[in-house]
Formats: C-alpha cells, sequence, structure tokens
C-alpha cells in the first residue's frame, strides 16, 4: 500500500499533543529504534511506513498482529518527519492507557519527576531508568509530554519498556510517604552524599525542574534528602548538574547496591 | 553605551564558528550565567551588553578590565540572540589560546571525547566535568565547537572553569598509554563494570560517539576498559545510556573513590 494523503495528514497531526491525544498514538522513528521495537514489541506497531528500499531488506512479519504496512518515498518522510534529517522508517504505536492505580509502586524503585520541562532531558532520563531496570516513571502533570517527538528520540526506544504516568504528585507521594520498608527520597543540593546511604530498593526518587528543583508543596513527603556531591570542595564550580545527568548517576548508585 | 549597528552585526556573527575562530570571541547569554561570570571571572568580559532595567538592577564595577559596557532593547536582544527566549543580558568571552601541550595531564584525570556531535551533549559534559573538578577536555576535532551557542547554553557557565582543547586524540593517547601510575580508560558496553575497579586520579577518560562508540584507531591505546553494567541481567533493554549520562556516572564513581 502506498501512503495516502491522508496517512501523511495523520502522520503530521502526531506532532502535535493535541492530535496525539485524540488518537491515543504516537510516532517513533529512524531504522535503529524501530528495528528494536519490531523485534521486542511487534504487537505495539499499528503503523509502519517505510521507503520500498527498507521493506526489501527489512521482512516484516506482514501476518503478525494488525499492523498496517505503507511505503513512501523520500519526499514523503520529508513531510511528516519531525528529524532534521528525514528517516526511511517511521512507526506509529499505541499509547499506553493510563491505570490511575500505582499500587503496585510500592514494591519496586520509581522515579517521579517535578516540572521537567526540556523534552531531551525528560527522554534521556527514560533512556537511562530502561537501562537501569527501572520499569516506572511518574510524571508531574507540567512535564514535558513523553510522546512528544524530542522526547521520544532521545528515549531512544525506550519508551515501549517504561510505563511513563503523569499524575498529581502530591498525591501520589502523600500516599506512599511513611509506608514501612518504603523510602521517599528527594535530590537537593544539600542533601547526604548517595554514596553514603544504604539505598532502598523500594522507593520513588523524586527529582525537581531544571531551575528551581522540587516543589515546596512535596517537601513535607521527602523522608530522605540525598545529593550528589561536587568535587574538590572549595574549588568553585558550576551550581548544579543537569537533572539527566543526575538522574543517571543516582540510579547507578542505586543499582549497584 | 548604546548598542551601535556595527556589534549587532558582530554579535550575530559570532554564532558561526567561522567568526568566532576570527575574532577569538564567543557569546555566553542569560542573567544566571553571566551573573556567575561576572562575579568569578569578571576579567573574562570583554563586552557586556544588557538591558538598561538589567544594568539598573546590577551594578557592573565598570572600571575593572577592560570591559565594555553596552545597552540593548528588548528588539535588540530578539535579533542578536540564540535563545528561544531572548535574555535581558549577555556577555562576550575571549576564547582562551590553545597551548598545544598536554605535559600538565600527567597529574590529574582528564576526559577525552571522540567525536561527540550533539552540542547538548558536549555542553552537559564539560557541565559535568566543572562540577566533579575536572579541569581538562580533550575534544577530537570532528567533535561539535566548545563554543556554539547551544553547548555555551547546555554547559551553564561552566566553560570559563574547563580548559576545552582540540586535538588528534590518537596523538596525545599514544604519548600518555603506558605512562607509569596513569592509565587511559575507554567506556565500553562490554569493559569491566565501573564499580569494581580502583580509579585512579591519574588517567584519561575516552567516551566514544554517540552511535559508534570509540574510533577503532584509538583502541591500541586503550589500558583499561570499563562500563556501566545495566540493571536487572538478561531483561531486554535500550542499547545503551546517553554519553552525557554516562559521563555523569564515571565521574561520580571516580570522584567518591
Amino acid at each position: 500500500m502506498l501512503l495516502s494523503r491522508n496517512k501523511i495528514k495523520f502522520l503530521k497531526s502526531l506532532k502535535m499533543k493535541k492530535f496525539r491525544n485524540i488518537h491515543g498514538q504516537y510516532v517513533v522513528e529512524g531504522d535503529r529504534i524501530v528495528r528494536d521495537i519490531l523485534f521486542h514489541h511487534p504487537l505495539a506497531i499499528q503503523l509502519l511506513v517505510a521507503t520500498g528500499e527498507w521493506l526489501s531488506c527489512n521482512p516484516v512479519n506482514r501476518t503478525a498482529g494488525k499492523m498496517e504496512i505503507a511505503e513512501a518515498d523520500v519526499s514523503d518522510f520529508s513531510r511528516i518527519s519531525s528529524l532534521e534529517t528525514p528517516p526511511d522508517v517511521m512507526a506509529v504505536l499505541d499509547i499506553p492507557r493510563a491505570t490511575g492505580d500505582h499500587e503496585d509502586l510500592k514494591n519496586s524503585l520509581t522515579i517521579a519527576l517535578d516540572n521537567i520541562r526540556d523534552p531531551g532531558n525528560l527522554g534521556t532520563i527514560i533512556r537511562t531508568a530502561d537501562w537501569f531496570g527501572i520499569s516506572n516513571i511518574l510524571c508531574s502533570n507540567s512535564c514535558a509530554d513523553c510522546y512528544n517527538p524530542k522526547v521520544v528520540q532521545a528515549s531512544m526506544g525506550a519508551l515501549p519498556n517504561v510505563r511513563v504516568q503523569y499524575a498529581d504528585l502530591k498525591d501520589v507521594l502523600a500516599k506512599f510517604s511513611g509506608s514501612e520498608d518504603f523510602t521517599v527520597y528527594g535530590t537537593f543540593l544539600d542533601g547526604q552524599p548517595v554514596f553514603n546511604i544504604q539505598p532502598s530498593r523500594k522507593g520513588i526518587l523524586v527529582f525537581g525542574n531544571e531551575s528551581r528543583g522540587i516543589s515546596d508543596d512535596l517537601l513535607p513527603f521527602i523522608t530522605s534528602r540525598i545529593t550528589i556531591p561536587p568535587g574538590q570542595a572549595g574549588r568553585h564550580h558550576v551550581e548544579s548538574l543537569n537533572v539527566a545527568s543526575s538522574v543517571a548517576v543516582i540510579c547507578a548508585v542505586f543499582d549497584k547496591n
């Protein structure tokens, strides 16, 4: 099937959050990521759009699931792609339904993001969570949309492996804070050095906004304040680490314990 | 002094590498970063451009160094700024002269970047180096330009604290590889877990390109292959961590030892 005008219009519309919400779908682009998802999550793909050349080099099981396949040429891709260099393949995936139930978080480690606005940071954090086997990310409603093309691209195919849910963090933290064997960690500039604590495998790691940190209204629910100490005490240095870099350091330290 | 047409043309030209090289200068934007540099490195600033309001709220020592000050209005800033939201202050700094001499690297820990192309990654790495007190970064000549506005922005004012030098990495690594009490570390997907090694404070940490890793021609000089192990062995996950996230994890582990 050749890519129709209607499909082009549809694919372009998915660049906008409004239409992603209406259709309940989002777009993933590029050979590496699409092949990874085809291999590990073939049923997640609803529509695969590729050049004839890509299709002839990558035999796709056309009977699997209800995946639709459309052939497109380079000029189509330059119209529908969000990338600087248009790819030769993209896929449309269903946005998982939110359950609204956070019960299952009580037995594992979850990342909570308070007002992370930069799409590159959010995507990188999703990729990091996946790398370290963290299956759940809670985003405040003020965070960037995780199905935004820039987030999807920075996440490098991690989205189908990590459940990202949007919530009022205050409500969720209030529910978990103080539970037995469970810790709500908050990252601050003046916390306890993360290398000195005995990390729990059951907890929530809260990271705050790129410039303002964790909101005041979440502070009462934080039970452990942690930090990544700067090197060479006393020397002048930048005020903070990038938030995605902080997530990577904290996850690595929690993981090795 | 009001910002002249010529100065506007000059400031716009500094968005391009060619003109940064000709003038030996680069631009830093935004209140937070400029105030930080004014405080810690006032002599590095050659030209300060600000709105009248910013100047009236931020008394600048006009006699210090040879700093020139020009007043600009909002419409000027929207013409000369590289930011999405034009700032109310920017500064022009001298690009430090390259010494070409890498002798002093032998007594400390240096980051070497092989073909890091993404400006956001490079800027974040410079910020991370500064946080952990690493004073030197070696970039292969194929890396993004560290004075590119996107790099400067992501580095959050760290550039005057970290010496970034461009070099043929092969030559530099060849010089240091095999030196006594000195280790050339390379980050790979199959190295020794970084938490299991006894990190040296004298060495070079080599990080490779975002998608291709470390170039083949550098491999002979790597004396220790290290990795950041993924969580929950056996589970499917993304292929790798983002390079700036990897730098943060490795630097944090080296720093705490």
